[in-house]
């Protein structure tokens, strides 16, 4: 830890140890912790809590706390505490083993939430105190502002919003992050609140820093510790294919004047799929394109190098290993092409119906009148969460899901009669795709929805089955608008917790 | 007809019947109406063009065409047309019980879509051309430029869009309307969007009227006929207890802080649960309140009278019969104080997310994990559609559901152990009320929901089976997170279809 990374000779008077520092957590408390995916999440205070849980439960005691984030984080947050049984309550996303084995076992409590919603939903006093903030930052200057990390998430509401305050200042984050944040403090509660300024994705409103009152800060705690994101698989020729049908679907859109020749400012969410849909984009037509997301994945890097992509906007830094390498050390060529914002902002409703974001999300399963489940494995376990996509979804120019036609070596139908769970409705999916093809469901009704999703996205091993069932549900449902058999809607499912898959025996 | 509701003298040599405007549209056109509720509709085209269609048939030809409006209209236009089987595909919005029955009978498309996305959806061009406008107004000026009837709807954009407009100017309309809308011309398509310059909801941002080149207008049409809007019922016991809930809830959420005292602007839909709630905050503490939403019925005229409600923006007016004579009468008097504004700008998520709306919709029924259904009866059958509800649920700042714990006399339980059709998902459900009682799901998980849902709104006679369901499903179900019994989450829809009754044998 070099000495300038903590520049504010108040709060380096506050530097302790992490065991110190997570001493000062209440038990029961709403925690508020930074990160976002595996990006800027404290390193050393979860970890030494978890071990104050674990100590507390051998002495007979019981520590647990509410731990709310910007979206999923690594093992040595998410992972460590649900180890220690020491979450009560989870919120806003997810993507950790140990915490969906805990939520899916019933003894977590999940509060999976739109990621654009939370800042408000805690200002508004909708989900209690913000008891403690534990935050990570790249650095602390000589006025105590902060210099953010790589996620931005919803760390300026829960500083603000906090009675206490625990930094983790990172020497590992890259110094080159000085001046890529956009940190608006322009929201307010309604009925105050005012246009966002943004017309553009690589506009900046905002503040390069973070403010907290020194007075706020209860412990500074030095780490040197890298962010923990996955690497990404190489495009297989499933995803390969998914890319291509989404390539070829944009390019006809821009000959047919419905999309500039630069597109509309892409989201694309986490995982294999985005990012092999990002490798298609590079080997496209496109050139100067821009991006209003979530997250900068590998991918997007690659586009932001090539010129594929002139600018991106995000809350968070998302890079496996090996890229994560590059970029920190030359982190301060991208300043100026790369603007991470809080997570409010990155995904707000009124910015992304304004720029007219075109959305691209993974997706469980689809039914064949268009409604998607992006969360629930046979309606009732948990997967990760929703994320950010209906920030996205609802709000954006085009709405695509995107999944490969089976998973489970063919075991599992990604299109089905019915879906489990909803969490875009009918109402809100422009785009199917799997790798069989692309189903474009804009001004189709449902029954006219189902013939384009069976014939272009199931795989042929079902297809036949689930034009059965429309087919039948046709002639004899209750109403024949969105025909369903009430009794079959949900039986694919129900097959496959039985037998362990969906086919007929 | 006043030769001064026709005072452009380029358009008075256009006047021609009804009959002749209707054999101006083609066969399988697109066809855009105005209309929202049954309010500013044209009266007289659609049932010419029907009686074509008739004679059509009978002469064994076929002539039919795509159907869109603001949203229902009345029998004079969705049940002429409908009765003449000449509807191939109706959006975005209906109400109507013959239209209703075709599309229940399969024999007409139906695509139920947020109001809010209708406009933009047809810019973009995603519905194909407006091949036709039919446009109810209630003057044309000597310039041209036409004052708006009573609904405002989509009508800017069909005339924009629209290469050939039919006008109906009827005189039945209220000269005092004058002056009383907000037409905003400052929409584009992205990437040229710029904030939508709205911070409160009477600000007027447009013209109070509808521009449209004389050279488009091929036909102006005279009537003079009322609108149709039903009757409300008067507030019975059950509304009135619903109506209660909500007035309790948002008196305890301005004691602990979480609204202001003049709460924040009010969304309410339209039926006689609506209207109920409004007649409850006449009789409640409230006063100098405001509404941005989509329809003003009746209740909430009371509430500008009263001054409970100082003012209201919305896209129609939607007044019983007797109403609408004392509007009509002194329409003038309420200018200051209501704005009448295209229906992409009252339902905008931009406007509603900023102004901080508290939406209240109906709904037919809701499962105890909190996912609400507003559209289907039995999952298939369409009742009428999603309206404005998801514009205001998504991006508001409260979402409250409303309904009466059952219906047809008991056989249907208003809350279910998993919702047929999902058009408001678990995300965007803050509040679910019913003549038993409101539960507030805000900051919980859905085994948390389950219970607040059974023990505060279920009815007694159907609270036994969810509660065991609910605890069957926490003992046994593929995931803890939403435990559902795949054999068993619909079996209540699907007793109903055989028996005619959710009640167990």
């Amino acid at each position: 830890m070099t000495p300038d990374r903590i520049a504010s000779a108040a709060l380096r008077a506050k530097v302790m140890s992490a065991e110190d520092a997570a001493g000062l957590i209440p038990v029961g408390a709403n925690v508020a912790m930074s990160g976002f995916t595996g990006a800027g999440y404290p390193k050393a205070v979860p970890g030494a809590l978890a071990r104050r849980m674990t100590a507390a439960t051998a002495a007979g005691e019981t520590l647990r706390v509410n731990v709310w984030t910007g979206a999923s984080t690594a093992p040595e947050l998410d992972g460590a505490l649900a180890e220690a049984d020491g979450i009560e309550l989870r919120l806003p996303y997810q993507s950790d083993p140990v915490t969906r084995k805990k939520i899916n076992a019933g003894t977590m409590e999940y509060l999976d939430t739109h990621l654009s919603h939370v800042a408000q939903m805690v200002w508004m006093g909708f989900l209690g105190a913000v008891d403690i903030a534990v935050v990570e930052v790249a650095g602390i200057d000589a006025d105590g502002r902060l210099v953010p990390s790589s996620s931005v998430g919803n760390n300026k509401t829960w500083i603000d919003r906090a009675d206490r305050v625990i930094l983790e200042v990172n020497s590992w984050q890259s110094e080159g992050l000085r001046g890529m944040h956009d940190v608006y403090y322009g929201t307010a509660l309604p009925p105050d609140r005012v246009p966002i300024p943004i017309t553009g994705p690589a506009d900046r409103i905002g503040v390069p820093h973070l403010e907290c009152p020194a007075d706020k800060v209860i412990a500074v705690v030095p780490t040197d510790a890298p962010d923990r994101n996955s690497g990404f698989a190489p495009p297989d020729t499933v995803s390969r294919r998914i890319a291509g049908h989404v390539l070829d679907f944009l390019t006809a859109e821009v000959r047919r004047g419905r999309l500039p020749d630069r597109l509309l400012p892409i989201q694309s969410g986490v995982g294999n799929i985005a990012n092999a849909v990002l490798a298609g984009l590079a080997e496209g037509p496109f050139a100067g394109l821009s991006a209003y997301t979530e997250v900068i994945q590998d991918g997007m890097l690659d586009l932001l190098d090539s010129g594929t992509l002139a600018t991106a906007s995000a809350t968070a830094l998302s890079f496996s290993p090996g890229t994560v390498q590059r970029f920190n050390a030359s982190a301060a060529d991208y300043r100026d092409r790369i603007v991470l914002r809080p997570q409010e902002i990155s995904n707000h409703p009124e910015v992304v119906r304004r720029l007219g974001v075109i959305a691209m999300n993974g997706m469980i399963e689809a039914d064949v009148y268009g409604n998607v489940n992006s969360t629930h494995l046979m309606g009732s376990r948990i997967q990760n969460g929703i994320g950010g996509s209906g920030d996205f979804a609802r709000n954006g120019y085009l709405s695509i899901f995107l999944s490969p036609s089976t998973a489970k070596d063919g075991a599992i139908s990604a299109i089905v009669p019915m879906v489990s769970h909803v969490d875009h409705t009918e109402h809100d999916v422009d785009i199917v795709v799997t790798e069989q093809g692309l189903a474009d469901l804009r001004g189709l009704s449902p029954k006219q929805r189902a013939e384009q999703v069976i014939a272009h996205c199931a795989h042929p091993d079902y297809r036949p089955a689930l034009r059965d069932y429309h087919e039948r549900a046709l002639a004899s449902a209750y109403g024949r608008h969105t025909p369903h058999l009430l009794t079959e809607a949900l039986s694919w499912h129900a097959r496959f917790v039985e037998t362990g898959t969906m086919r007929r025996p």
